[in-house]
């Protein structure tokens, strides 16, 4: 405990967060930071938080606490059909914070800004009177008539899905020792997307060119595709066979601990998914797919999965079970307050 | 306490912020903003933080936190020469919160949202673990040639400082009773500027126009003089004679309680002033005071006060008192950590 907390404010930006400022950020020498705009383009703001101990607890990697402080805003981006270019951190540490825990935390972003491109323009590092909380504000360019609102689905229009469904909440399950029966390998996998989340940040310009609606799942994909219904304005119905679960979600809604109703209502309304929930018109489905099957041979490969048509209504979503009855969720999605 | 935490998220920001919300910022009702900037300008964009306890405490009235959070982030801005558009807000609420402490919260954001023409675009409602955590972003348009760093200030521009210095720090000590002789219209003055400070926000185009570098003051005087003289690398003498107080500090300085010497200390490097240090190059010294004696008769009366020249050096920053010997200081400036 001798070494901790000798480190002044400024200290504490050199040595940690200067190496990641990058053009406009002045080494983070500067109050603010000065954003150019390409000519043409608007830039999409996105700004999320998470905290101790609600969203993480004191023992998880610090690397990976930043990664998803970072890439929980980058899936809002993404979904908008932004590709990020810069953020800024406000960092609040409790006064039990580490030099060591800080190190792990700045290398984590640091990791995340060369495999997105980004760079850090600025911030604040305070103290808070609990535990260590992380907001950042992240933001990309777009060409403004090609941003996707969650407002804008029409009825006819196809429902689609990025990646798969359910590895974040049944990483955490595994991770709480609620999925004992689960093999080790299985467990490692899901932890780790549950950690450290995978959105498909390179599949903006595809939402981006053929969505007409479009937001992340994050609080659970029921949750979320009852937002963007009643946003927009559409009533859908989903059966659970179209919906896109990994091996090893499946093996974990096999593998018993919880029951499989219970694991099952977990993935699809536990949220932590970060994959996107879009809808394209039935007349651009055939290019869109086309492109879409291009670009996962680029080795970003992001699975894209239809779900259903959706009707003009006013956000009802039906989830039907293999045996094709509705499904009955105690909540939909996750519950902030 | 039957009252409390009966409002869900959605319900939440529908009632208190979406009414904030303004172009680009789709009724709060999307996962980002959609901002658009002008041709040929850029975004200064800066973000500041708050936490309970440490900045304010519960028994504060949530008014003016939601000002303050806000305001000392436009402060940033008007140093810059930038003129803000809008913010987002990361509100983390601890376990206590009440809806009507969020209604104040609200009313105040929706006051200085009408004082400065803003915007809310966005953000996020989170728990934390502990007390209440206020992160705003704000930004604002500027021509990228006129941004104004703390960088580039030359030997033989001239030092200027607006407002007045002081009213912060005192208002603080007043308000935790070391200032007892106070009379009680001063008191009021000093912690009404304690809880709410005035930042310069109109003043920003001038800044933007004459400055040669200007950061702002908010963590103390001598400190941030010091931290603009390390950056730009100069150094400069001030003579106390020379800074400006207000009647009320005036009053404060001699009223005993804590001694003299203590409250000059604390006037001149306890922070919370919230005004603008900048250089001026010398032959544009004149054209500079007359704008500003122009703006200052809008009704607006930024002071403008000239405190020095700088000179060639690496950071070094000496205070003269009234007998003219330097003052010697505990520190130079609130420390975060």
């Amino acid at each position: 405990m001798g070494e901790k907390n000798h480190l002044g404010e400024f200290e504490l930006i050199e040595r940690f967060f200067a190496p990641l400022s990058g053009e406009g950020g002045f080494g983070l020498k500067d109050d603010a930071a000065l954003m150019k705009v390409s000519p043409g383009k608007a830039l999409v703001v996105t700004q999320d938080a998470i905290a101790e101990p609600v969203h993480f607890l004191p023992g998880n990697p610090p690397e990976t606490i930043a990664r998803k402080a970072l890439r929980v805003n980058l899936s809002d981006l993404a979904a908008k059909g932004a590709v990020p270019t810069a953020f800024s951190l406000a960092l609040g540490l409790g006064d039990a914070w580490r030099e060591d825990w800080l190190e792990g935390f700045a290398r984590g972003l640091a990791e995340d800004c060369r495999t997105y491109g980004l760079t850090l323009s600025g911030g604040d590092t305070f103290r808070t009177g609990g535990g260590t909380v992380i907001s950042i504000t992240a933001w990309g360019e777009i060409d403004p008539a090609q941003y996707r609102s969650r407002l804008t689905a029409r009825p006819g229009d196809r429902l689609f899905v990025t990646g798969t469904i359910g590895e974040g909440a049944l990483g955490l399950l595994a991770h709480t020792g609620k999925l004992p029966s689960l093999s080790a390998g299985t467990r490692d996998i899901l932890e780790r997307r549950y950690f450290v989340p995978e959105p498909p940040v390179s599949f903006a310009p595809l939402i981006a060119e053929f969505a007409s609606a479009s937001m992340d799942i994050s609080d659970g994909f029921v949750g979320d595709l009852e937002k963007l219904a009643t946003a927009s304005g559409f009533d859908v119905e989903v059966n659970v066979p179209d919906i896109p679960f990994s091996r090893e979600v499946r093996e974990a809604l096999d593998s018993g601990g919880v029951s499989p109703d219970r694991a099952l209502e977990s993935a699809l309304s536990g949220g932590d998914d970060y994959q996107i929930l879009f809808t394209v018109p039935e007349s651009r489905v055939a290019s869109f797919l086309e492109k879409a099957h291009k670009h996962s041979e680029t080795g970003e490969n992001t699975l894209v999965t239809p779900l259903a048509v959706i009707r003009k209504g006013s956000g009802r979503v039906r989830v039907l079970g293999d045996n094709g009855e509705p499904l009955e969720f105690a909540a939909t999605s996750w519950r902030h307050f």
